[in-house]
């Protein structure tokens, strides 16, 4: 893709705990930041306009946006079976049919993620070589930031799924980071050999062997602290610890607050210190990390947390374009080409 | 016991990865801060012998500490297996063995996690009704604190397991905090009931056809916000939980950091900020959290964090103190003989 070639992202409009009006602020300060982006917002056609018309956008940006329509929405919490079954017409799956048709080279969705995946799965296809797609996103740590997977997707995961995770998080890393040979650790509960149950312990066999660059076990804290480029963990684990880490910087956050409001001595201290509190703030807002792929599918399909607001929902379509310009789908699939048919197909593990 | 009667515990000099001088100081701080202590120091006597009299306690201190020679070293990295049956004469069986003998109140160790468990299950039993003990500790929250269990004993967990847990963290915080009817909750990976595996869904059965105060699924970032004061997961998920959260505390440390050190307005701030980050600091600590009890034994056995310096260890040691003073073991025996009977042998799940 040459670098005046617009990008074309499928938006699902009517997705996430906020909905429309979330989805139409984002749209336009993306459109805004980026002049290569445009944007097919799909959901009811008629909500969309009249929440275009009421933020009265420039022409040149409306020339850039167009609508398609969707008469159903998956809601938060339907079964993914019962969103793939009976809601042929969401804005979710409407939106995902543009990638499988070549009309967008990505979809974003703040929606249901199972659903979200069933979906992508169902309509997209996965990967040669791949039993289930997974979700990834780089987390902030000690070095920047680390890619982990799977992040919910995935509640159970096998061995050799395991495997295929860290196959597709180290190609992923490549593909946009363009590092040869990322570090791709497991996480575990101990760091030795023994820890573990048996799934972690096959996977980690499958990772010896195999021509990735795997370096072992990575225990919970070692996730934002060692130099690694990839964690993989089953879906279950990954959301686990994605959201504690949430949860602990709201808590550090509200600590601060209540430390620098507690007299008139430290609220006169927080003045002094706004500079450094406001650009810590910023590094510890979950609304810039906003934005995990699905890596396994043929299309490139990012998932917001259903709770972004129009900041983060705007950091998750970022992800998309980052992820259209590096050619990532490609990238992997290539790559992944490269890492799994070394492996007989008897080596598999059940 | 009255407020006279000394409390005797025994601590695992020889334990941790910083062994015995850690131990011996954390010994004399929290004599010195508590006149009821006496403490048994379990471990190669000589080698204990010279580490106190390079500190020159007071005699009134040496008084309230007795040795108990232990010539054998459990390995943080020995199998349980093997620390069981091949170190009979270890300084973390021999601790062990002063509580099931009534020479000690309790114990501390911050010895190998599973070598502990094994050890305390084999000698002191568990109590009637609890087929696994597991590790509890307060984690800070929102609302103070909130005690989550398992952090690590069990890796895998049935459905009756994490139902004993929560009954056993039940009964702990009643017994602490005199606290009637504590809130439950079962960490899962959404609050729907469709989500998580089918583990977690018989757990939730089981708590909501129970007495417990149970308050359905919790998600990692709940654990720090919402108000409930006991958390349920296995061994795998809490400890890759605890680690996260600790991971995610020393990141954001390392954040205020870089940014109150980045110019010279910054380093002023910082200055002025010094009371509020000290305060902050402190609460951040995980230090000042260190000290996991195990519960569901015959006994009070309290594991501190390997890697804990002598103010973790001493944290830990305060626990235990805590723990005996509240008379906890005998509380939860009483609490889970009212809690358990009512379910028939045939409501087990396998």
């Amino acid at each position: 893709m040459t670098a005046t070639a617009p990008v074309v992202l499928a938006i699902d409009a009517m997705s996430g705990d906020h909905g429309l009006n979330m989805a139409v602020d984002a749209a336009l300060s993306v459109l805004a930041e980026f002049p290569v982006l445009q944007l097919i917002l799909v959901g009811d056609q008629d909500q969309i306009s009249a929440a275009l018309k009421a933020r009265k956008p420039a022409a040149e940006t409306l020339l850039r946006i167009s609508l398609q329509h969707a008469s159903e929405v998956v809601a938060m919490d339907e079964s993914p079976s019962r969103a793939l079954r009976g809601k042929k017409d969401s804005s979710m799956r409407v939106a995902i049919n543009l990638v499988r048709d070549g009309r967008a080279h990505a979809v974003v969705s703040a929606g249901n993620t199972g659903a979200l995946m069933a979906t992508a799965k169902f309509v997209l296809k996965t990967l040669k070589g791949i039993d289930r797609p997974a979700m990834i996103s780089p987390i902030p740590s000690m070095n920047g930031h680390v890619h982990m997977l799977d992040l919910g997707a995935n509640a159970e995961c096998n061995a050799e799924q395991l495997f295929q995770f860290a196959v597709m998080g180290s190609a992923l890393v490549t593909a946009i980071y363009d590092i040869p040979r990322p570090k791709v650790a497991l996480l575990n509960i101990g760091e030795e050999e023994i820890k573990g149950n048996d799934v972690i312990k096959q996977s980690a066999q499958l990772l010896q062997a195999s021509t990735l660059n795997y370096v072992g076990f990575i225990e919970g804290d070692g996730v934002f602290l060692r130099d690694v480029d990839v964690v993989v963990c089953d879906g279950f684990t990954g959301n686990i610890a994605l959201k504690t880490g949430e949860g602990v910087a709201k808590l550090i956050y509200h600590f601060i607050k209540q430390e620098f409001t507690r007299s008139m001595f430290t609220k006169m201290a927080a003045l002094a210190a706004m500079p450094a509190l406001k650009a810590l703030g910023k590094r510890m807002d979950p609304r810039n990390y906003n934005g995990a792929s699905f890596v396994g599918v043929n299309g490139i399909v990012i998932k917001s947390h259903g709770s972004a607001d129009a900041q983060a929902f705007a950091a998750a379509i970022r992800v998309a374009l980052r992820e259209v310009e590096n050619d990532v789908p490609s990238r992997i699939a290539r790559l992944l080409a490269d890492a799994l048919p070394e492996r007989a197909p008897d080596a598999k593990l059940a």
